[in-house]
């Protein structure tokens, strides 16, 4: 798990709890090209604040993250905060402070203390290594039960580029929020604009196709950063073959960290995709497929393993996509339950039943007005996620 | 709990279940002005296709209400077998079969079958009477826990006109999803384009300001028959002091129900008012108000007594109300815990604390934007909305 040019490494800074790591950092070993997507929520964090900022200049050198405080809804202050500790690092590295990015994921509206980044940015920066994403990915946890990452390889004009993900997922996080964050290297040469385009199209069709409960947070963030260690002809021109490479190794990364994300969503036993075909646009196929995914009676049938299709059809029917209710099919895997709007009838139930006791499976909904298709991948809804965002601080 | 001049009944009619009251009418003496408002599901139940069809005579004398069977996803057949149930009940009624609108609810996507419906009309038709409205409001629960009705009286240009309304609520449905059926009456004498226009304004401050889990079913209706019994001097002007008058009675009727039908919600411990002021918009109000009372991870937090603030200021920042995070108030009751868009510090949220283990409470979200403001009801997300809703068929 190492791409050449970028060291990592995570530190216990006493943050919020003690006795876990919760500072960690990536480091180029060279400036590199940076293109990040950030929340839409209208209530975003200071560390998104200042990234956003920053990545303006499509360069970045150091990201520095912390768990337990989001450093959000924390004011001016929150702000001057996040410049203090990027401050830290860049004096630290040597680097100029504006290389740096922040990120934050843990409890809201709490003022970040800074004393805990001060003592430890030595001990970090000094901890910098090749092998140090392992521990990386360890320290951005909140209430993720396993790390994740990704990994591709793909050879551009003759030469191998490495691209690594880091990820957390939608964990409620001491106690407030579910925080998305994922980190992204590689070592391939590639301008800015190509890369914040192929950044966006895949994060497109992955992290904002998936969904644990709906819910967005003020932190959440998909940064990459490309250093051109790998010396390959740079990637420059974005309907190129190369370009077309990477995109497909990104969107790798980023659908396999999402998927990764859903599978450990709060109190989830079930990875689900739930697929629209036959829509009229993939707008409406992702709308439908998200109102399905999304629906909290969906999600508790999937909990039950419960062949329920009224509810998807009824999901169906609330969403944005324009359909027919009797060219409306619906299957459980291979398993086709609903056919012409109409239930088919038989012993077919059963058969569903069982696709469902399966701990991944797919939604199909065929909805017969035209040929566009969209995939969203969602988990179900168990007494687990009720306990663990109602009785984290009981 | 009567209205002059209608009558109703209740029996067991073995729709699904042995043993419970299954089938009810409401009859009007005479023929009543009669307003509905539907389903906005793109998928319609058979009874909602038929009834929209019939009311736009304006009219209707009888409405025929089953449990057990929603007679959703049913195709043509269902359809057929709506208009064959409605023609039972106005042949024994002896009255014209398009006077007759026809609700169902319970499980979808399977065939009604009218053999019980034969064999208990009879009955049913020679059980009416005034005094019939309680067994009505049992026979129509589902997995309501208590029948839900209200009343009001309103004197009208020196005569006394009744209201009564009866609605069953957001239960499962053998098994498969939250139905929300509502019946008024009313002895006033009114223009049918009046009653529509009240009716409408009332159910949108009312039934669809209320949220169990954000799903809407393809059988909800609220219908209203006013058959001029109490013979006040006929509302035939929407701007008149009368109609003001009817109005306001019939919107305390509507949102009394809709109350109750939060209370009764699947699971739910705790009715919960989220009120948004300082919009610049009704409609932003109205969104941001819905999206906080929509939130899965702020419905937990109601359930696990937690003033979680954070969670509610990131709802309202993925909805589309426009505001500036530092003009943001949030409290609970009169507990104010964010000020300025930053948490208030102190004891206060012991304070907050405190008002969520009420059963019932405010969460007040200012924004400074404007003068524009809206609630929308919602209930807590406990443990027994995921076992209703999982379990059901286990």
């Amino acid at each position: 798990m190492q791409v050449q040019g970028f060291l990592a490494a995570a530190v216990e800074a006493g943050i919020r709890y003690a006795g876990r790591l919760d500072l960690a950092m990536i480091y180029s070993q060279t400036p590199a090209v940076a293109a990040g997507v950030f929340t839409t929520n209208k209530v975003k964090a200071a560390p998104v604040l200042l990234d956003q900022e920053r990545l303006r200049s499509g360069l970045a050198q150091a990201v520095l993250v912390n768990s337990g405080n989001a450093n959000a809804c924390t004011g001016q202050e929150g702000l001057n905060l996040a410049m203090a500790t990027s401050d830290m690092a860049a004096q630290q590295l040597d680097i100029d402070p504006a290389l740096v990015q922040v990120a934050s994921t843990g409890v809201i509206g709490q003022p970040l203390n800074s004393d805990p980044f001060a003592r430890a940015m030595p001990g970090l920066v000094a901890a910098l290594s090749p092998e140090g994403f392992e521990s990386f990915s360890r320290a951005i946890m909140t209430t993720d039960l396993v790390p994740k990452t990704s990994q591709a390889t793909v050879e551009i004009d003759g030469v191998q580029v490495n691209i690594l993900g880091i990820t957390k997922g939608s964990g409620m996080i001491m106690p407030n929020m579910a925080t998305m964050l994922c980190f992204v290297v590689t070592d391939a040469r590639i301008d800015h604009a190509v890369l914040d385009s192929l950044l966006k199209s895949s994060v497109e069709r992955s992290f904002n196709r998936i969904t644990v409960d709906g819910d967005t947070s003020t932190n959440d963030m998909v940064l990459v950063m490309a250093n051109g260690a790998a010396g390959n002809i740079a990637i420059t021109d974005q309907t190129s073959r190369a370009a077309e490479q990477f995109g497909a190794a990104l969107f790798q990364v980023c659908k396999d960290l999402a998927l990764k994300i859903v599978a450990d969503g709060e109190g989830a036993t079930k990875l689900v995709t739930v697929r629209v075909s036959g829509a009229r646009t993939e707008d409406e196929a992702v709308g439908a497929a998200r109102t399905i995914a999304t629906s909290a009676l969906v999600k508790t049938a999937f909990f039950g393993e419960d062949a329920n299709w009224g509810r998807i059809i009824c999901a169906l029917g609330r969403s944005e996509a324009q359909f027919s209710e009797r060219n409306v099919a619906i299957s459980f895997d291979q398993i086709r339950l609903v056919e012409g709007g109409l239930f088919v009838g038989g012993d077919v139930e059963a058969a569903a039943t069982a696709v469902l006791k399966q701990p991944t499976f797919t939604v199909l909904v065929e909805l017969g007005e035209g040929n566009a298709e969209a995939e969203v991948y969602t988990c179900d809804f168990s007494y687990d996620y009720v306990k663990i965002n109602a009785d984290y601080r009981s």
